[in-house]
């Protein structure tokens, strides 16, 4: 799980409050500020802390201040039919482009029965799960996926051609927590290799290559390299699909166009592209008997048997659903660095930060 | 790729004919029984035997000799929305309902954009391959999920509870050949277990675990044991994603509960799930202008440079193309045991074997 354990524990309120007052600081608008805070706030909450306010915060702020994200979103529909749309977010926060992206694709799924919305012109936008789990929260099943600056080598290449292509599906249950996946077709998020170089950890082997291709644990050589796709070839083909429906299909950046990473403050606009999803449930089967097997389905993988040495058996979304009851208890954890980040960052904006 | 090389050399079109024949002798109407050999000789000449004639075809006849699986298919569309589809294939040939299913989806996304078609009480139906490439040959992005008899365990588990849960996408190209992705969410898909294990051949590490859950190189106790997801956890959560979409949503069989494999002919009707869906490029963009951005974005990636020792990289589905063509010339290769099984059924059911 991409997390840090290390740090200060802050409560979730404080930082959240924090959040938004830097975005309204640089000009987003109160409910676009709120939105975006709870997004980042929803994933240091789920442990998943590389889209968190912990990596992403200051870039975002950094990127409004720099002219390279505008902080009001202006969202204009380009193309629309029944169950299908493409929104230019103009390049607008990503938070509040996603979020209306998966709103117009749930309501057309309320009328249709299903609907596909892609994104172009778009930013980095946190987690996918936080838009699939959206579509949960209605009885729907939620799709989400989406492009990003390139990281990953085509199958036996060496240059970077694709991003770590997030793929989300949420699943509503009725007794169990909802099924959230949300993968990078990476063996490992690049976020996850930059909290390990935060700290100066060596990366486990599998992970990445460096400049020339080697493998490599130094991560630093990692992000100078590129990720390693899961599972080979797979990987790979997953991850140019991605790219093909998020990016060339909405007219967006794909494939190796992207110039920069959300930390490079000297480049253009990032021109991301996503694609959202939404299924009725009621257009299949009853929502209650739907939630009925599903409970059935997700228990019988819960409580089979388990292999040696292992002592629970993981629905995926179990472990971040968990961290976040304990976290919204207990506090978010924030590393030391990056808490001077945001003490420094909170000065020269007027915005104190907690504690 | 889930291949064979070795056997005799057999022309396309004696095989379709061979193919066609027996199913029309048991009962399987002219038009569906072509439709039906085409799936399987077309994954043949793809290279992928493991969903051809040489895998299946015996298995194919016996369940619906053995009434397992009717021959004359009723398709009843049991729930519908404008987007969305949910078909009954009153366990009718699985080739058939997914045709019919894919022809849905196609039809409502020319009118709405996009849609989703889910299927139940059906039956193995070939490659996934097969139906999104219907789409991508009509302007459309096609999607295509199935569960299935369990092969694996969920991550931490030892018993079977999802199937190899293959996932296939389908894009449009214009000048190059479409990208066609189709992945069993194994390391690699059961019947290529089975081709190694009627080969006598051992199969590589990594592939599958033994009933015990260890590791192993023999292929008869990996098809008593389980094949290993792909990426760990990833390959689980997406088996399990596509189980809950494809089994659960569609009121078939799902997780543990299928009795038995395809060969298997003592058990039960399988009620296979499954979900198709397509996407109309023209809702998102001209086609033309599309056609022209993927043919750019998979040149990019063929004509990058590569990594040391590899001659080629290959974009999904190039692969599999090449292979069409070499084999609709030279003919497609049957080994020696798959042959006299082609022979003695033959015998049986009145329709020489070819040769």
């Amino acid at each position: 799980m991409p997390g840090v354990e290390g740090g200060t524990l802050y409560p979730e309120a404080a930082l959240r409050r924090f959040t938004v007052a830097l975005f309204e600081k640089v000009g987003v608008p109160p409910a676009d500020a709120a939105r975006t805070a709870d997004n980042l706030i929803e994933a240091n909450l789920r442990g998943v802390d590389t889209h968190g306010i912990t990596r992403v915060l200051v870039a975002y702020i950094r990127r409004i201040q720099y002219g390279l994200m505008k902080p009001r979103t202006e969202i204009e529909v380009v193309r629309e039919r029944p169950s299908t749309a493409l929104i230019d977010g103009h390049n607008g926060v990503g938070q509040v482009i996603a979020t209306r992206a998966m709103e117009l694709a749930m309501e057309k799924a309320k009328r249709c029965g299903s609907a596909f919305v892609g994104v172009l012109h778009s930013n980095h936008f946190g987690t996918c799960a936080y838009y699939t789990m959206m579509a949960a929260e209605r009885d729907m099943i939620g799709f989400c996926i989406t492009n990003g600056p390139p990281a990953m080598a085509p199958w036996g290449g060496r240059e970077k051609r694709l991003s770590t292509s997030p793929i989300s599906f949420a699943v509503p249950a009725g007794e169990e927590r909802a099924f959230v996946l949300d993968m990078a077709t990476t063996v490992v998020a690049r976020g996850r290799v930059v909290l390990y170089e935060k700290q100066g950890l060596p990366i486990p082997e599998g992970w990445a290559v460096d400049e020339e291709g080697r493998p490599t644990t130094d991560a630093a050589a990692a992000l100078r390299g590129l990720l390693a796709p899961v599972g080979g070839y797979k990987g790979y083909g997953l991850s140019l699909a991605v790219d093909l429906l998020s990016g060339v299909l909405t007219g967006a950046n794909f494939g190796g166009h992207f110039d920069g990473t959300l930390f490079d403050y000297d480049r253009p606009p990032a021109d991301v592209g996503s694609l959202f999803a939404a299924i009725d449930v009621d257009a299949f089967m009853d929502v209650p008997a739907f939630k009925k097997r599903v409970d059935q389905a997700l228990r019988e993988i819960k409580h089979g048997e388990r292999a040696p040495g292992v002592e629970r058996i993981y629905i995926p979304g179990e472990i971040e659903a968990e961290s976040a009851e304990r976290r919204r208890r207990e506090g978010i954890p924030i590393p030391e660095e990056v808490v001077r980040d945001f003490v420094e960052l909170g000065h020269e904006l007027g915005v104190p930060f907690p504690g």
